[in-house]
This record gives structure tokens, C-alpha cells and sequence, in this order.
């Protein structure tokens, strides 16, 4: 989808919602409107887009010549060092009285806007974009799986690389190049939590070293193309404890059962509830202390959430984190997940490294 | 000073502006009072400071494992996944008149708090922490110093580096990585900006290779043991055109008459001025599009900001950058960048690599 047609389903969205205006600045709403995004400054750029009326980003000077203007989405209005943006965005917006703002926009310009605009009232931005971005394309399931694709090469790699004696930072490190030199243009976050640390199921990466019998869980992802990868696989140094062995087999039995329950139609609910039954079976519900999965896209984690409680159907174009998890603490942690794409033909996983725990040296 | 000083000192401060409760989330407000960093996600980690209570950090179950508490200065509230942590911070808040809310917090949180507390009024953490984070102590100095020279190495090491033949890009990932093998825990960005590209003042590091004749911009600075480094370093690919070396001398002038100025007592207006006319004398007032410097620390950017129409006072313990540039659209740009630190015995740099246009190949 083009960026015109992409702010059109939105204008057509603010109308449904009676929202006047939007105001977006950093995070992925402004880059998936226009393919401009907001440095997270405090140097304000915030695009203001009338309900009716034509589109203008509000950018520091100095960024402005940054920004590729995309013709027919929005114009420019740069602002000097010395120029109040709020004041600017202020008059863009005018007199409108509901005002939808980026989720990730910083309360100070949020405050700021609110006291120049007396009585308009302020919505997240997300009521606007959320389900837009939610469903994917083509080209984004397309950037979604090389992405995947990206990682799932890591992933198999480390299974030949040493583990033992090295410390999680040093192999966080590693990952962390790898994905930069597989195309990844931000490396967004590497986990790895060797032996009890993997308890903590957001361990991080520290100076422990990696002893034999340690399972050492790596939880990696970063940004490709504008898009997220997001992998966990499991590495054991040497054959594992019985006890631990018994619980990755649930685990992958567990994450399977999710993988397949997640067609179009089923409940967030549902497959999160499919993977916790899985887990329960083998007595171990009471050790997967969080939900199943989160959707990705240009963000890491966005809707749809496979998690308790929330009744949304998984609808063609979702895409999403399936990853149980197991966690002792003081002993031991397991996850396994990979990216999936609900589609009219069932699920696919967009990732497809060896799912066996990996024994390494 | 310890946490339960600088928590004192953020309480009497709350108290002198009539503020009943501190929230923090994301940003360097909530690891400058307790040690601990937020994660930049959905899940929401907020502490709540009220005046006169004990403070509580509100923190999703599955990074509690992650918080080393800080006896004395915070108790933690796990929350699990299907609860609702604005519902939790609202009752910790209670009917608390005045909030002050973390600069960086995401909107979608603070309407959502806003929501829950219909009463209250809303103002940024900044006017509680703001003047307390510009005046760094000793230890505060002493680890922007060491990320300082960290940095002042590489720029440094670079004049021996080759640059002809290679892409923007290629040098950006050696300043990162060197960045990390320096101790950095983080690279916040590494500018590569070659020949016309360092026009403009932000550039993101491409593709281009850098030519025979290229002047190129380093503008590089990450996050070591928790506070900032930022250097800007000028390299030329040969005898760079003689009106680039003219423009290259003025700056050099420029930037150490504005260092010169930065004694305590000067309003920052003045010593943004003193760039300004510096290079004003060399007919280049009109290329240098940009503020003289901003206050750094636990953020690359902050308090205070060396910038006209700022009468801001420097105090012992504030420390800055200064940075003054020439950018000619379509040419080339110059930058250069110490950080500086205001003391009783005058401005001291913490930044002391060569200073002079390094010729390259």
C-alpha cells in the first residue's frame, strides 16, 4: 500500500471516530503514514493531519533536511532554533476539538499541547492506526519474513558457535553484530540468560560465563527494512538435566498446539489459552508466568496481544509472537517462539530455525 | 550522592513547588533517583514518589526479577499480565491535586492516568529533577570524563583509519562497535557525514563512498556506566579546497572563544552569542544554523541549553557541549564539538582530541 492510500484509510478512520486531528511524532504511526521518522528529541517534529485538510509536518530545521518530502502526503514547515513548535502545531490544529496524539509521544509536548489548546480533548493515536497497522500486506508480510529469515540464520549459526567459557555479554555482543551485518538496520534488543539467570524472562546479558550444564536461552530481534524480527531458541552446554529436558519437550508441544490453534477467527484469548493447557498438562502452567504472544510489525511488539482475557479474532494479515515459556527461578529458563502469520490457509510461521535444543560446547 | 540523597532532595523540592506526586516511567529521571531504567515498552513501569508517603515502583511482574530495590528508597508492586497498571498508579496517587509526570512517559499513558484522575493537574517531572540533573556532582563529572576519553580515542584513532573507498555506513558501524569495546553500554548514534551530505547537520549515514577531497563529519557519542559522550571530530580525504580549510580555521576560533566564555556566572545566551560572532567576523554567521550546545549527562541531550534568548546562569557542576558549525547546502559542513564542563576554576574540557582538520586517505 502506498503512503496516499495509507493516509487515506486514516482520514477515513477519523471520520468514523469523529477525531478532527492527528498529531504524530515519534514512534511507527509517523513512518507508516509518510516514511519519515521523528528523531526522539527534544527538538519537537509532530505531523499534524486535519481531519479535512492538508497534512504539514512541524520539524526542527535542523532535521529538515532529513525528511524526503513525500509528494501529495504532507508538506513542511520547518522551525528555527529559537521558534516555539508547540505554538506552531498549536495553529495547525486550531480549534479542533478532538485530538488523537502518538501513543510514544513525549508528556512533556503532550502537556505542552493540552495548555495551548484549553478545550480540545486528547485520544491516543492508536484508536486511528491500530487496526490499520495490524493487518499487514503483502509487502509487509514480506519484510516481516525476511527479517525472519535474517535471524533464523543467526539462530542456526550458534548452534556451531562455542558457549561455554564465554560470558552472555560477550555472545550478546556477537548476536548483536550479526544481525547489523544480516541487514538489519537497529539491532533492538539481544537476551541471553545462561543457566538460572534464564529465570528472569528478561534477563540482562551480564558477565556470568557460561559453565557446561548451563541451558542458555537467547531471545533476539531488531529492525529490518522498517520492519521487526523477534527469535528465541535455546542452546544447552552439554546434554541437559532430565528435569529440564522433560520441560523443554512440553514446551515445544506447547508452542506447537499455539502455532496451530492460530487461524483466522480464533480468539487472542483462545491460543493463549491452547499453549497454558499444553504447559498445564505436564504441570508446568504455574511456571509460564506470561502471555503467549504479542503482534510485530514496524514496532516489536503491537497489536494483536495473545494474552488472557483479550476477545479479539486473529483476522488474515495478523502477525505475532508465539512463545511459551517455562522459568524456575534459581534454576532454569525456557522459551521458545517464533513469528507467525495468520493467513486464509492457516498459520505460517515466518520463522523456521531448528526448534530441538541445541546442544553446544 | 547516594539515591536516598538525591530522592530527599527531588521530595523537598515537590514540597517547595506544591507538587503531591512524582510519576516515572521511561528516561533518566527514574534511574538517577533509584538506580533503575525502564523498559521502553507496553507494559508499564512507573514510580510513584507522593510527598509525604513511601515511594512504590509499579513494575510488570516479569521484569521484577530485573530490579535490584533499593533499600530505603522504593518498595516494589509486581503487577501480572491481565491486570491494569494505570488502575494500580492511580490508586498509589490517590487524590494527590498536583502530579508531575516523567518527561519521556508515553501519551498513551499519561491520558490514560489522566483518565483515572479526572482532578488532578498535570506537569512535567522536569521542574522537580530538571535543576537537580544540570548540577552534577563530582562522581558525575568523573563518569562523563571517562566517557569522554573513551570517545576522544577513537576520534583520535580514526586520523589513522582509511576513509577513500569506503561507505558512510561502513564507518558508522566501526564507531559503533568501537563505542561498545570501549565500555559504552550503549551507542546512541555515530553521524557519518562525507562531503556535501555534512550539509546537513543530522545526516543519516548511507551508502555513499567517501572520494578523494571529501571532508567528512564524525559526530559520534553513546552511554558509558550511565552518562553521555558526544564528540564531533572533522577528517579530510587529502588537502581539502582552500575555502573549506578558511571556514575550518574560523570554526576552530569560534569554538574556542565560546569555550573561553563558558565561565561560571555567564547566561548561556552570551556564550551562544560569542560562537556566533566569532564566526560572524569571518562572514559565516549565516551558516551556522544551529545552537551553540545542550547540557549533557545520564541524556545526550538536556539542561541546560547554550542557545540566544536562554538566560540561564552556568553553575559549577553544569556540563555541556559546544558546538558551533558552517553548513554550505550542496558542499560541505563543519562541526566541532568538545563537551565542557563549567567549574570554579574556569571551563574544563572533557574532550582533548586533536582538534585540528585530520588529513585522511
Amino acid at each position: 500500500m502506498t503512503y496516499p492510500q495509507r493516509m487515506a484509510r486514516a482520514r477515513a478512520r477519523m471520520q468514523e471516530l469523529d477525531i478532527d486531528a492527528l498529531c504524530l511524532s515519534v514512534g511507527p504511526d509517523l513512518p507508516y503514514l509518510t516514511g519519515y521518522e521523528a528523531m526522539p528529541l527534544e527538538r519537537l517534529t509532530m505531523l499534524v493531519v486535519p481531519q479535512d485538510g492538508d497534512a504539514v509536518l512541524v520539524v526542527p530545521q535542523l532535521e529538515a533536511p532529513r525528511v524526503l518530502e513525500q509528494s501529495g502526503v504532507f508538506s513542511m514547515h520547518p522551525w528555527a532554533e529559537t521558534e516555539d513548535p508547540i505554538q506552531i502545531v498549536a495553529g495547525y490544529v486550531g480549534g479542533a476539538p478532538v485530538v488523537a496524539i502518538g501513543d510514544h509521544t513525549w508528556a512533556r509536548f503532550v502537556l505542552a499541547l493540552q495548555a495551548m489548546l484549553g478545550s480540545a480533548r486528547f485520544v491516543p493515536a492508536s484508536r486511528v492506526t491500530g487496526p490499520l497497522r495490524a493487518i499487514k500486506d503483502d509487502a509487509e508480510i514480506a519484510a516481516l519474513t525476511r527479517a525472519a529469515q535474517a535471524v533464523d540464520l543467526i539462530a542456526a549459526d550458534l548452534r556451531d558457535r562455542p558457549f561455554v567459557g564465554r560470558t552472555e555479554l560477550d555472545l550478546h555482543r556477537e548476536i548483536v553484530d550479526r544481525m547489523l551485518d544480516a541487514g538489519h538496520e537497529r539491532a533492538n534488543f539481544a537476551i541471553v540468560a545462561s543457566g538460572p539467570h534464564a529465570a528472569s524472562p528478561h534477563h540482562e546479558p551480564g558477565h556470568r560465563p557460561i559453565e557446561p550444564g548451563d541451558v542458555v536461552l537467547c531471545d533476539f530481534g531488531g529492525t529490518m527494512a522498517g520492519y521487526c524480527s523477534d527469535i528465541t531458541r535455546m542452546y544447552a552446554a552439554g546434554e541437559p538435566d532430565p528435569e529440564i529436558r522433560a520441560a523443554y519437550d512440553a514446551l515445544v508441544e506447547a508452542q506447537e498446539a499455539a502455532v496451530r490453534a492460530a487461524v483466522v477467527g480464533a480468539r487472542c484469548c483462545d491460543v493463549d489459552a491452547v499453549a497454558r493447557d499444553a504447559l498445564g498438562a505436564a504441570k508446568l502452567a504455574d511456571r509460564f508466568v506470561h502471555r503467549t504472544g504479542h503482534g510485530i510489525g514496524m514496532e516489536a511488539h503491537e497489536d494483536p496481544y495473545l494474552v488472557a482475557g483479550d476477545a479479539t479474532r486473529l483476522a488474515a494479515g495478523h502477525a505475532f509472537s508465539i512463545e511459551p515459556g517455562v522459568y524456575v527461578p534459581g534454576r532454569f529458563g525456557l522459551r521458545l517462539e517464533d513469528i507467525v502469520a495468520a493467513t486464509p490457509h492457516g498459520p505460517r510461521r515466518l520463522n523456521n530455525a531448528p526448534r530441538d535444543l541445541a546442544i553446544v560446547h
